[in-house]
């Protein structure tokens, strides 16, 4: 899988943030340079960063100041949230040591922020823990990722050391697409798809060049028989067509010039990159999203697209 | 699938309402009397009365009095709002002579009431639409079929001339359980599962005998193919465990004793009907749920249940 998806993200992005949510979570040092060799070796026809991350579990100090240099932050499951989250965090009150060394060395923590409640309140509810954190930590860089609530933009307002990420398809589909008309497998993610007014927030932020909302593709690529068979897996795999939708989307709205931003300069200034100088060029001209890359089927199947990548 | 399907039913009840939206919409006197034909050879071997419906559209005064000793009701959908009502209502300004024959001939009007507003949202807001008719046609008897929200038990105590059916599958499930974890498409129905808070308030309705909140399986058979592939058909079979699982739900709640009530009393005092005499014997022992009947996957397949039909 990684053969096929690593060159899609390569094609369109100098570097990515890489979750560790395999089925063997990235854990430790040797897992992480095991992954992230084989991420390298996947792309070396194409430059790209791994910016990795260690899944979150209690971590010594002496772990972190071993890790710090290898990661870009460690990545915080609730258990059993999403996929190959099972090993996650049950208990949040467990955990405050290890975030009081990651503020002190100033490692960020990345979130997948949601309850066990109800489906469409878990992003909301989760919210409360996220604020204990960023009071009691108010030098812990948090990045809440993949938002698709208003709540979660109003949020991140309120808070200087809280940034979000938000997905392409966040931006495009709410839960009408994946329950309204017919069942939606291929639009079925986590968190899933919220209200139309939700998405509003979302985008309303984005096109205003919100300086703490940074592009997260959370491209998650599923072969067709996990997505349709009864008990689809969740996720979109966006990866091929993140950026030329993503232009079009802001082209759209008059923004066109906020798309380098939204994709890179404000991740950069909230993670303190430099990444590397690499260019990529879209331009105008039409391409069909194929129907599938190997087993998997992208967003945006079969559709026609305004801007390629070059 | 008639084949199939009808005998489930007549193992378990002595009647059911028959909905119009086949492929052809049964919106004409030969178009129903064939129907009703194809049922009962169907179930030649189980007594089985099926309440005919006719499907909502402009009816004059004299197609209905032609209609009225062949039908318990109409059923209206509005246009597009699930399987096979494409032909359904768009301006629902224009019915009102139709409803005003209705309520003059005494002939019921059962509507899926949904609004093609957030999916969430839908039941509520055409509550509003029904409201207007409840109030301007207060002798017409409403039906609202397969309620899901607790805004719509709210609807029915403050109407006299608008009764409800509820199905098996939303006194159990919430979205939680069709989206929540993985995505279901067999638990995939519309209206769809709301809030668990929603579901109580069914529940609570129904085991406290709510007198005009009557059993409504909407039992909706879908080959697997059907289901299985993207776009899956929205819909749950369940008419081979309505009665076993109903049973079960009820002497959980130590209510069995309303279950007759439920299941038919309600029904034929609402309805003003006398079915035949017709005895179904529910036995207290285990039997498996198989996992399909002939392409088409059952609710609760592979489950156990304590009660079985004798």
């Amino acid at each position: 899988m990684l053969q096929m998806v690593a060159p899609c993200s390569a094609a369109s992005f100098a570097g990515g943030v890489i979750m560790p949510n395999l089925i063997s979570s990235v854990d430790s040092l040797p897992k992480l340079a095991a992954y992230k060799k084989e991420i390298l070796e996947s792309c070396s026809d194409n430059m790209f960063i791994p910016y990795m991350t260690l899944f979150f579990r209690p971590y010594t100090k002496e772990e972190l100041i071993a890790a710090q240099t290898s990661i870009i932050g460690i990545k915080l499951y609730p258990a059993g949230i999403t996929t190959q989250s099972e090993g996650g965090i049950s208990d949040f009150t467990s955990i405050h040591t290890t975030l009081s060394h990651m503020e002190e060395l100033k490692i960020p923590l990345l979130i997948h922020g949601e309850s066990n409640g109800f489906v469409m309140d878990r992003e909301r509810e989760f919210l409360e823990i996220i604020q204990q954190w960023a009071e009691e930590f108010p030098h812990l860089h948090i990045i809440v990722e993949h938002i698709t609530t208003a709540d979660a933009v109003a949020f991140i307002d309120q808070y200087p050391n809280v940034s979000a990420t938000v997905t392409l398809h966040h931006l495009l589909i709410s839960l009408d697409d994946v329950v309204g008309d017919a069942l939606q497998p291929d639009l079925f993610c986590k968190p899933i798809a919220k209200r139309p007014s939700d998405r509003d927030a979302l985008r309303k932020a984005v096109f205003s060049g919100h300086d703490k909302i940074m592009f997260g593709s959370d491209s998650a690529p599923h072969p067709r028989h996990k997505k349709e068979c009864c008990g689809c897996a969740a996720g979109i795999f966006t990866a091929p067509v993140a950026l030329p939708m993503l232009a079009e989307l802001f082209e759209d709205e008059g923004k066109l010039e906020l798309l380098q931003n939204f994709t890179s300069d404000i991740a950069c200034r909230r993670y303190g990159l430099r990444p590397p100088k690499k260019t990529i060029s879209l331009i105008k001209k039409e391409w069909r999203v194929p129907e599938l890359y190997g087993d998997v089927k992208p967003f945006g199947a079969g559709k026609t697209l305004r801007w390629s990548l070059e």
